[in-house]
């Protein structure tokens, strides 16, 4: 590869003008990376949290369960930081391929694609965390105008359990907004043709 | 101004290097006016429908009311919409007079500007829809594990006129993820040095 080009983060060949241009590319790269596999790991780790959650407890002789799956949003919220994870675990491997071989030939098709995935799944994932939250505020306070009462006194653990996958899931939809930011810019900049200007001021 | 510089629905000016690249820029000057325009009519007629929702029924001597401060997703709602309806009508005259002027002087400060405000809204204003879609779904089929019981069989016409303002406030978070891609578009085309390859392919 010849001094003039480069890799972009999301695999797409972009030739460089300036010295300026290509660490602050070298840097959205290793960004890029790190970004998909802490998104891995902590989507995993918010749907494990969630999907794992219930509480028993004894009224006298009748026992009552609270389990993720009686709140909808809760479910929607574990499937889709489980389609995330996922879906960040080849984005991740696509990147790591791209750093070890150093360059990858790509084209705009496929910067269209992982752009077009990555809004989808910041939507997604921030959707899933606006219920999640929704149900969670009710579960806390209850809205008493609708006789919906308050259930995080009764159980705890429970509530405490989803309360802390709630807040890897807003980490992990931070994460995917920022993502779809940086696949934006490795997408349109390949429609840019100022070349009256060379010197590009960030 | 000369043949080869055009001005970016963004303000932006941007030199071109083919007649299909500003024949889409045009296209998207005209798509953004108008989604912009749609945006701040269909966000104030959303907020409108929900913030004037209420309905009074009578059991008995007893007298009940429903009124969209009862969900707080609601109020979440109508707040964003009024936010993404005034900020559409600032953002709408600005084109507005862009296209008036035919040209305009503008810089990446603004462009990030316009970029920024546009992520954020999209965002503000799906979270508010699906926060809200969480209510309408709890208020007609109620959680019975949670004892979060069904109210739209009482409170029939507040129900279907939360359920066309969520239809019109869905429609205006999909117009904001859309401009949002062509500010984004408008943004990162800036950083484009592609000089290598004068046919861009769409």
């Amino acid at each position: 590869m010849s001094s003039g080009v480069g890799v972009s983060p999301g695999n797409v060949p972009v030739y460089y003008g300036s010295a300026s241009l290509k660490a602050v590319d070298r840097r959205m790269k290793v960004a890029e990376v790190v970004l998909r596999w802490m998104i891995c790991g902590l989507g995993l780790a918010a749907a494990l949290i969630i999907g794992t959650d219930d509480q028993v407890r004894r009224f006298f002789t009748v026992e009552k369960k609270a389990k993720f799956t009686d709140m909808k949003a809760l479910v929607f919220l574990v499937i889709a930081n489980g389609i995330a994870s996922g879906y960040s675990l080849l984005q991740g491997l696509r990147c790591g391929l791209s750093m070890i071989r150093g360059s990858a030939l790509c084209n705009k098709p496929l910067a269209w694609a992982i752009f077009s995935g990555d809004q989808v799944m910041a939507y997604v994932t921030l959707s899933a965390v606006a219920t999640s939250l929704q149900s969670a505020v009710l579960a806390q306070w209850g809205q008493p105008e609708l006789q919906w009462m308050k259930i995080c006194d009764m159980y705890k653990k429970f509530c405490r359990q989803v309360g802390e996958g709630i807040a890897l899931a807003f980490v992990v939809s931070l994460s995917m907004a920022a993502l779809s930011c940086m696949s934006a810019f490795n997408l349109f900049r390949l429609y840019g043709k100022n070349k009256g200007r060379e010197n590009t001021s960030w």
